[in-house]
């Protein structure tokens, strides 16, 4: 009698961009354990509860973990960024295999949920997979969600590649540091550091940006970097400012492989 | 009265892994375009005829274009690829166009389903954009669908990237000129050149593989490419001689940059 812990991908915040098997598995869920970053805003935790109240069918049990803060052991440290997060990931794996052997029965099922999908620039997986071994045995079944990429690309109805070319997946931290080579890349967790950056090396080409993506305060802009970057970073802080929170990403394809229908 | 044109992914062949906003699109439509490559096989036409049955809660109506051929104006021509996928675009976008003024009254609704996500190495989005100077004007709506990328990372229940590390995404065309230089790249359409040409180089990574993701006969295949890849090359093709076709995906990561929890 094993038990079960869902990952359960939940998309960008439009609660009819969760696929049916999300919705089965909201429904098969016997408690829905939280692992919240500290400084997740209230209006996140009421889309997240939105999400639920749409589709599950039946009360529901949650339980909330105090995640361990990541201010010392975070980004700032002499052991440099990748260290600080592995040991913020152990910290928050020993609070859910406690989780896990208490919340969840035997043979029974906990759900964990993710924005977007649990593959793409999430913990969940890397800290399932520690909590594992700390505790009572559990079996993992990941639920896919529409990722922030798919969203952007679907709100600009343009394809993410040009005909046979490659695409870099990437971070601001890493655009900050140096232009991706591909001749397209998509940043996510960019808090404005990476577009800046492009913006002053006079990076010569085109950024689709969104925010807030499938959200009745969705936000596009789309144009050379050099004619809209600068909007692109003036919206983003207004609106993070305002709301408290911003979760957004954007595309950047240089001159020479915008793709013609852009052209 | 415009016309509208529903791009709707629907994942990699489980009809469950359908966003709801998917099936509400499936609903909507007036009538589907099929714009089949004439290689299609039965079995992937059976099984889009499965989506939509299980989804569509009233009788369709459905157009099949006779796609032109790809043969001469192809792969192979001196134009070289992507002067040969433009000139096959153009043919495509001429029948489209034709089909959408002919097919979906003005106010209407059509659809074109596609395998996937829109986004991600299909034409659809780019093809729609040619019909468009072409014929009666209409208004494209794209819904995104769960794609082979992330079916393959849930199956095999991991992370896409290392902590803060960029991804490559790319092509087994691409792969088989020259090893990506991302930590991990996930690797589409590829007829097994890549593989081979990676095992070749005695490139020293670990491979997660996957064919027919979410269907009932998904394969998977997980280790370091000097053990496995010669059992994926086989068990490729030994399953697209059975049945014809294969839709399959893999992602390498090289020896450093491997996650921490399958070191």
């Amino acid at each position: 009698m094993s038990r079960r812990v869902l990952v359960i991908g939940i998309g960008m915040g439009d609660p009819a961009a969760l696929t049916l098997r999300a919705v089965e598995a909201i429904n098969r869920a016997d408690v829905f354990v939280l692992l919240d970053k500290g400084e997740a805003a209230a209006e996140l935790i009421a889309m997240r509860e939105a999400i639920l109240a749409a589709h599950r069918r039946a009360p529901w049990r949650t339980v909330t973990l105090a995640s361990p803060a990541r201010g010392q052991e975070g980004r700032d440290t002499s052991g440099g960024y990748r260290a600080g997060v592995e040991a913020w990931h152990g910290a928050r794996a020993a609070l859910l295999a406690r989780a896990i052997a208490e919340e969840v029965p035997e043979g029974g099922t906990g759900a964990l949920l993710v924005w977007g999908d649990p593959m793409l620039y999430d913990s969940t997986l890397r800290v399932l997979e520690r909590a594992a071994g700390m505790g009572v045995p559990f079996e993992v079944e990941v639920v896919p969600g529409i990722t922030a990429v798919q969203a952007l690309c679907a709100a600009h109805r343009m394809p993410l590649n040009g005909i046979g070319e490659n695409v870099e997946v990437t971070t601001g931290r890493r655009v900050a540091q140096a232009t991706p080579a591909a001749p397209a890349f998509v940043v996510l967790l960019d808090d404005g550091a990476g577009l800046a950056a492009l913006m002053a090396r006079g990076w010569d080409g085109q950024v689709w940006w969104g925010a807030y993506l499938g959200t009745k305060d969705e936000m596009l802009l789309a144009g050379r970097l050099m004619e809209v970057g600068a909007e692109v970073l003036r919206r983003r802080a207004e609106a993070r400012a305002r709301k408290g929170w911003v979760m957004d990403v954007w595309l950047g394809r240089d001159a020479a492989g915008r793709p013609s229908h852009s052209a």
